[in-house]
């Protein structure tokens, strides 16, 4: 099932998309019956989640460490992002003027349906997922060297894109994904090249800090970051979800 | 003024407190009438704000840059905190098994009161704050250390106590800020000792990322930081607003 959240004129809601269609739900983390129909074109996209909290785990497949000359961590690094960041699928990523060099990383992120802490086995993390979708972690290259903590090149407003939508069907195991700036693909990788897999970093998050729903964990981009331009169109592609795509502006 | 957030019973309300009364109000963002009048020994108090984000500031006071061995830095350095790790004034601290080492860092954290994104003058910036008070950077100095990235060091449940309340009547400039771990005096300092002031930091972060009512800044704290250990009570007093008391308990 593909879920997404929508505006229609003043009205934001929650829906299961089915190819053109829009089946408006009441929420995407409690059953709840379909009610009203509408056609996908008519909708804006809006970002799938509302989330309370993102985060991002670095140099989690191993070859991206190596780009940047990094060691392989012996534990994920998380990073936050804050929800003041997040745009959906065709909003604009703006280049702030306080950076001359920012790079797209694209992600596979899982968003949270359950309120999940310190839990005790595999079926707990598994029923605490909502499903999965592509992320975008936008990041000011060179401030992030220059500062050493990551948190402000990753945190300007529109840069974490997340959508088009939650696919709630899926095995994270061995997903292919892409990047493709301008139609030319930059990354290509499968999440199977993950160090920490989808399981084991909702567990190593969620030992830290409650996750609600709606949250999202990002896991980490692989090899192949590179730079975006004013006027560049940046897609984020992982199998079996779609396709994240967003425009490059330069801020006025 | 001193503004709070309170329970009683199932309701939950922000309120204006008179010495031992709190009168409730709609909102402390809007100008709002005063409502129901409650004795403030009958609530529970809950954290004065309700954070989209919280920003924290490293090393911002000399000393405490110096004590860390960690140079001074020549632009705040910024880092978040879960909103999940938000706790009130007589919560307790909770020291996770994942760390040996929990330090306390006693700190003067702003709340915003209106959505701010890069301030043309001081005015905007001054006109979206709603107050000071008392802020507690609980820290896991082993996993800072280990893992370079400061986000999981700082991001336990628990590890984010703010209050007892908002005073919104109040020059931050010159502002004695002590921390009491057991009585014993472990930070003793003023605002005027901070390397970037309130209101450079409140530019600063808003040029990164739109600041919305409620988020926090936390300003960064003075030298002196040690251990919390199970049994511990520790106390954050600043000039003016109050003083911000948690006990510390061990994760069972």
């Amino acid at each position: 099932m593909k879920l997404g959240r929508f505006a229609f004129k003043n009205k934001i809601f929650f829906g299961v998309v089915k190819e053109n269609e829009v089946i408006e739900i009441d929420s995407p983390f409690l059953g709840s019956k379909p009610k009203a129909s509408y056609l996908l074109k008519d909708l804006k996209i809006l970002p799938p989640c509302v989330p309370s909290k993102v985060i991002a785990v670095g140099l989690n497949y191993r070859n991206h460490a190596k780009e940047l000359g990094m060691p392989i961590p012996e534990e994920p690094i998380i990073f936050l992002k804050p929800p003041s960041a997040v745009i959906a699928h065709k909003e604009k990523i703006v280049l702030p003027p306080e950076s001359k060099e920012v790079h797209y990383e694209g992600e596979l992120a899982v968003v949270i349906k359950r309120p999940l802490y310190r839990p005790k086995n595999l079926k707990e993390i598994k029923d605490a997922i909502l499903g999965y979708t592509c992320f975008n972690d936008v990041t000011a290259r060179d401030l992030q060297r220059k500062d050493g903590q990551w948190t402000r090149s990753k945190s300007f407003n529109t840069f974490a894109p997340i959508g088009p939508f939650v696919e709630t069907d899926l095995n994270p195991s061995n997903l292919r994904i892409q990047t493709k700036v301008n139609g030319e693909v930059k990354q290509d990788s499968f999440t199977s090249e993950l160090i920490f897999d989808v399981y084991y970093l909702i567990d190593f998050v969620s030992h830290i800090m409650t996750l609600f729903p709606g949250d999202i964990i990002a896991t980490g981009t692989p090899p192949g970051v590179g730079r975006l331009n004013p006027g560049d169109v940046v897609e984020v592609s992982i199998e079996g979800i779609g396709t994240l795509i967003n425009e490059v502006i330069a801020y006025e």
